[in-house]
């Protein structure tokens, strides 16, 4: 990964029906955001244009056939959908199901031939996406398919020095308990500390653990899972070099403020995590998908097909993954430069009274 | 119930070892707390001026035998526990638990004697206050057996115009599923429906539902709890003239201020709906028992054993609790009020054109 200054960031358009193209077009019409990044949209210029004219926005764009044309300072948009396209502003339909897939899939080949460097993407509607290609919850477990390779995923929804990562996911809430295995909390703890460093920059994360039951069980009394599970691996975690903390019930953490004092929480389930995030983040969130080798980010909202074609969404949230994905990408950049040339192990002969340190033994003699 | 100038509020200390009687003391340190009520602890002079003493504070306590002694302008302290008590700050001790039970007791019996007008109770901890006499999870259910008789009650927590109640509060999570059932959402809706009009003079209140399983279950792919239990009950509420509306995600319920457009939220379970009203209100939140004729509120946090005695609880989320208590005993008083001598029915004859008052139409015939 080598840096360079204008980053190019891959955006899906998400379910067209929704309030993607609203909230890329206001992101874009600020004209200071191509200093910061290249943009390419994997959607349908089509699409891009009933949304413009529904919003009466002006946002100009630059249509193309694929990357290569990409132009700086140009919000570049590639054809992935047919000409045919329908939109039904608001309405969850099947055509615009298979319309964020195809986005989607164009996007994921770019990234892999190294034509992009970062991804964000708009929301899509879960229910019409699945197809025989997507058959995942969402966006993250796709992802993890389709580029994690042996990797696994963590979600991570950040909003400054906030960050939260949910053990589980898309999943309902019956299933949860029996989820929560040492298995799991360990492997989404190792996940979650290298993603703080090697996205974040932070040297040694202290990470605050929640319970998955209610005053963190009580002693017992409300449930096992921390007695059982949660405690143990905490301590095994924390004997293997990784600072994690709790279990806390996630009531009085909140809102006693303790928060602040970690670099990230790990939260049992969805809910648990992203309620008093969005609560305290209101529309600045962003999830970020740790774990797999692509950077990908998107706002923390859904498709919102109430207010479609309004003109009243808040863009703010989608601005905020498009710098994250930045940020990001520049963290690992610095990430692997620091570590790219280490210095040279060094030893010491004891003689005497003093050390001294000795040139001629070989590293490889480690 | 009558209007009375001085309202007279009993509180139960708590558990001793806890931070119950730091917030106390800051709270009526000022003068002008006893402006508005006559504040009477049960609890333990002996515990009082132990904590004092290592806090290092001043405020000048009245010690009296029984209710009847209470002083306005004082803060008044019953005994109910034995004066070998024995004090460990910070440690969860047996000893502590049968304290609070005996002072809660105490509170109870005056309550229903008429010594006390409102309740505010501080934080037990719930795992050494058992004991044959008092066998459930909190405050709460015990206060429903003991004063509820026939009603039921139900928790909800109030930080300025936001209200969340919880459909089930102190359960592990994996009982939840299963005690999301149509009969427990009605009654909890009804219940809310009836403490907002009551307690907090709301005339046609609207309550905002949250759904069980992340996503609202995203139609089905999550969990199927909202299609077969939640979606109904809402709709057979509303036909019934009691307005809800969802089921929401709470995530993005929160993340977006549509909480705002509503007068109180019904979540599915105490994390659910604490989490996010903690991390908005912060120090804030109080607790209110609705639905049973005793008024009783308590702060939203814990024992604090981690700050026991060092002076840096934050007395905000009690003090609240004693405004909401005088605030409801108030409403309560008003709705009463407007409602003890109704107008009487008129009936109109339909005559010719016109329609005629008849005022010999006896109330009986209706």
């Amino acid at each position: 990964m080598n840096e360079r200054k204008n980053i190019r960031v891959g955006i899906t358009q998400g379910d067209i029906n929704g309030i993607g193209y609203e909230i890329i077009f206001k992101t874009f019409d600020n004209p200071e955001m191509f200093e910061i990044c290249t943009p390419v949209i994997y959607g349908s210029p089509k699409a891009a244009a009933y949304h413009r004219k529904a919003l009466e926005m002006e946002t100009p764009y630059n249509a193309i056939e694929h990357a290569g044309e990409m132009q700086h300072g140009k919000l570049n948009i590639i054809n992935c959908n047919s000409d045919e396209l329908h939109i039904e502003l608001g309405s969850s339909t099947p055509e615009a199901g298979a319309a964020a897939y195809e986005a989607l899939e164009a996007a994921i080949k770019d990234y892999n031939e190294g034509k992009i460097d970062v991804l964000v993407t708009c929301p899509i509607d879960k229910s019409t996406i699945q197809c025989k290609e997507f058959n995942f919850p969402g966006h993250t477990e796709y992802l993890q398919e389709r580029c994690g390779g042996e990797s696994k995923s963590l979600m991570v929804l950040c909003s400054g020095d906030l960050r939260v990562a949910v053990a589980t996911s898309h999943m309902a809430l019956r299933d949860i308990p029996a989820a929560i295995t040492p298995e799991l909390l360990e492997e989404k703890l190792t996940l979650l500390n290298d993603c703080l460093k090697v996205n974040f920059n932070i040297d040694a994360p202290k990470i605050a653990v929640l319970s998955l039951n209610p005053h963190a069980g009580d002693n017992g009394l409300l449930g096992n899972e921390e007695q059982e599970v949660i405690i143990p691996t905490i301590r095994k975690m924390n004997d293997g070099g990784i600072f994690c903390y709790g279990p806390f019930a996630v009531d009085g953490f909140m809102g006693s403020g303790k928060y602040t004092c970690f670099d990230a929480i790990l939260a049992m389930y969805h809910d648990q995590g992203l309620a008093p995030l969005k609560a305290i983040a209101m529309n600045e969130g962003v999830n970020f998908t740790a774990g797999l080798p692509i950077i990908r980010t998107s706002p923390a909202h859904g498709v919102a097909f109430d207010i479609a074609g309004k003109g009243i969404a808040d863009e703010s949230s989608f601005r905020q993954a498009i710098y994250t994905a930045i940020d990001i990408y520049r963290n690992r950049n610095m990430y692997e430069q620091a570590r790219r040339n280490p210095l040279r192990k060094l030893y010491f002969e004891k003689r005497d009274d003093s050390n001294r340190l000795n040139l001629q033994q070989a590293d490889n003699e480690e």
